[in-house]
């Protein structure tokens, strides 16, 4: 979709955009359980107010992860601690998707505290499947073609990886370009807003609506974009599907080199590094923000994250210390893992999703959240298992608009720019 | 001494500089122990060298605390571990105090790794009593007028600390303020350079030849300054005789309104927060930076660090991500601490110095170090035993000009501009 095509969506009608996404929502949630909480006459309600509004995002309805606080429906946090958690107020992020025209479309499943507790949501391209988390029932109804968008977030790799399972889309920008007032924080320097889509125009253009950074309007990209392959080190954890169908893209990405010059990285103990040290980091941080619950509602909390939390409390502290200052050294020199390149090509994930046990591994997105750059799941085909697999894009510190721009003309390059969906068949 | 007076000693010789410097420590030396290392031909070499320069510091001899590598000395940091440990290179500090014209004057002993064992050196003012720590030797040297001036580091108190023992200025700067590179680092967020002298003219001059930050050349103090007395939660704790002359010093400047404005502060809960994140941070970071020393080294450690680290290794590392967020709280918003002032007064220590089994307490430096503000000792008298009692004054973020310029007017309104010395009678 082109700029053109959601202009003219703009001019359509919020409450004609909001009962075709009841009807899917009809149609698919009893198979794929993508919502917490979705009410429908208020949907109708605040579709017909925003019939009046001028703003960018008219005419479009947005799923809200259930981490993010709305004034008008229950926030669980994916907790039963917080089944009765009645927010007062609109995240800020919600305050501007109002404010830019949108209809928020109910609250999409999280995992528990966006953690790892596998959700009732299930994958769209098979109902066996986990669509990934934490961002469960964002990535499952934007694939299920309930809502063109949803909003999720990221704090491992809970954006990337279900829209990577679930075949769509996935942008966790830059740290703090989206505001995260009036979310559930688990971890406050790692926690990210991002948003998942069918259309990378889309995703665009709901960014450039709600960023509290300057959007840099016309990027031109003259010289060929430095692209630097990472096989990281988990490349024999991936799956023989995706390994082949990565090397085959950077090979057609580098035969074009007109627009691309593709390297092959030798940063893979820098990636592991920062990726281990994510995981210290993210352990005492939530550990921290999840003591109240920790202390006082032990008997809800779900075996498995009592486990983490446990687990969590070991950790010695001279090691978060140190994984602290790995993080900060990088930061403060990307070199170190982009070399001279723009963007950094890499998995998204170890393979296709995997059975509804888990809701698959993090490891290859830690490493970005970490960093705090933007990063990207591009759909790049499907899997043995008929399932989805994803190639994920990341840029360096800022450059949301690059990584924006580059992974259009990737996508085309690549032939996946419209992505395909489900038939949805139970 | 006025920047006239300095002017004039800027024209004098270095070599008399450092011949009148060995000639007080051939007499003191025995009673005090302020040195780890001094070789005496070799001061004589570089005061003959630096004859030449035109340097700020020309004619200055400086103590260097044994924390502080430099390439002509070894630099033990106060442990048996590195006794045979001789640096290739100059810290950082002593490259630019060389380029400025002054004559490093011998290694000045610190505790163990500038932390709590005590050290061989000895209180000018009373020898069974602690110089302080872990700047012990830089501020026994400079009260026993062996040098004017000397470089201490702090990570608790270990400037502020001994200069108050001791009954001279103690100078922290801001966290950055002056070059760390060539120290061995104890707690990175926190370890700081500071100036240690007689007089505080003599501290400004030395600051202003060394910092890396730009010097505000003319403070203009109109208004008249506002000060916040601060009694923090241990007042309790401090003895009366200091708790006496607080109180008449606050009297004294309180009644020069055109001057100060003095008000008590209500932020001694602000303050107890911090001191205990300052532990929990500095801890964790020692443990990590000490981690080599304490895996292969363990029985050249003292059992008082022993003890110490194994301490820090149980913090919770919940309780550490609160501690850091506790401190970036405040340092986001100084006014928590500061309300409407420009300056903080406060106990430098909880009294006189005690007898040589300890160094003292830190627990009224911790607040500020940990904030990386600047901050200072004044001396203002003796107390009950005879030793020296401090005023501390502390400055909003990047204020260490404004601190140095009021600093001199409140040791002049309170009379103590001048300090006195003691004539060390073993």
């Amino acid at each position: 979709m082109s700029m053109t095509d959601f202009a003219a969506r703009n001019k359509t009608s919020s409450q004609a955009a909001a009962e075709a996404a009841l009807a899917r929502y009809e149609q698919t949630e009893d198979l794929i359980q993508a919502f917490a909480h979705l009410d429908k006459e208020q949907v109708r309600r605040v579709a017909k107010d925003q019939e009046q509004s001028t703003g960018p995002l008219k005419g479009l309805v947005v799923g809200i992860k259930d981490l993010i606080n709305t004034a008008d429906a229950p926030a669980t946090y994916g907790s039963p601690i917080y089944q009765d958690n009645r927010p007062t107020q609109d995240a800020a992020i919600v305050q501007a998707l109002r404010a830019a025209g949108a209809v928020p479309f109910g609250k999409t499943v999280t995992t528990e505290f966006a953690l790892f507790s596998p959700p009732k949501t299930r994958n769209p391209w098979n109902l066996e499947h986990t669509p990934g988390g934490s961002s469960s029932g964002s990535a499952a109804a934007v694939a299920a073609n309930v809502v063109p968008v949803a909003l999720g977030t990221q704090t491992a790799g809970s954006v990337v990886r279900p829209a990577t399972f679930c075949g769509i889309y996935g942008f966790k920008p830059s740290f703090g370009a989206l505001p995260t007032e009036g979310l559930k924080t688990i971890s406050p320097s790692l926690d990210t807003l991002g948003i998942l889509g069918q259309r990378l125009e889309d995703i665009r253009h709901v960014f450039n609506a709600l960023r509290t950074t300057p959007e840099v309007p016309h990027i031109l990209l003259q010289a060929p974009l430095r692209l630097s392959f990472l096989h990281t080190p988990w490349w024999p954890d991936i799956a023989t599907d995706l390994r082949d169908r990565l090397e085959t893209a950077v090979a057609h990405l580098q035969a074009d080199s007109s627009q691309f010059e593709v390297e092959t990285s030798d940063k893979d103990n820098a990636f592991g590094a920062l990726t281990h040290a994510q995981q210290a980091v993210m352990g005492a941080e939530v550990l921290a923000h999840l003591s109240q619950e920790r202390q006082h509602h032990a008997a809800q909390l779900s075996p498995v994250l009592q486990t983490y939390l446990d687990k969590c409390a070991q950790t010695n502290p001279a090691e978060l210390i140190q994984a602290q200052s790995t993080i900060d050294h990088v930061k403060r020199q990307p070199d170190l893992l982009f070399g001279n390149a723009d963007l950094i090509l890499s998995a998204a994930a170890l393979g296709e999703a995997p059975t509804r046990d888990t809701t698959g591994d993090p490891v290859l997105c830690r490493a970005w959240t970490a960093l705090g750059i933007p990063c990207i799941n591009l759909p790049i085909g499907f899997g043995s298992h008929g399932l989805p697999l994803g190639l994920q894009v990341a840029a360096r510190p800022g450059q949301d608009d690059l990584l924006l721009e580059a992974a259009t003309r990737i996508a085309h390059r690549l032939g996946t720019l419209t992505i395909a969906l489900p038939e949805l068949r139970s």
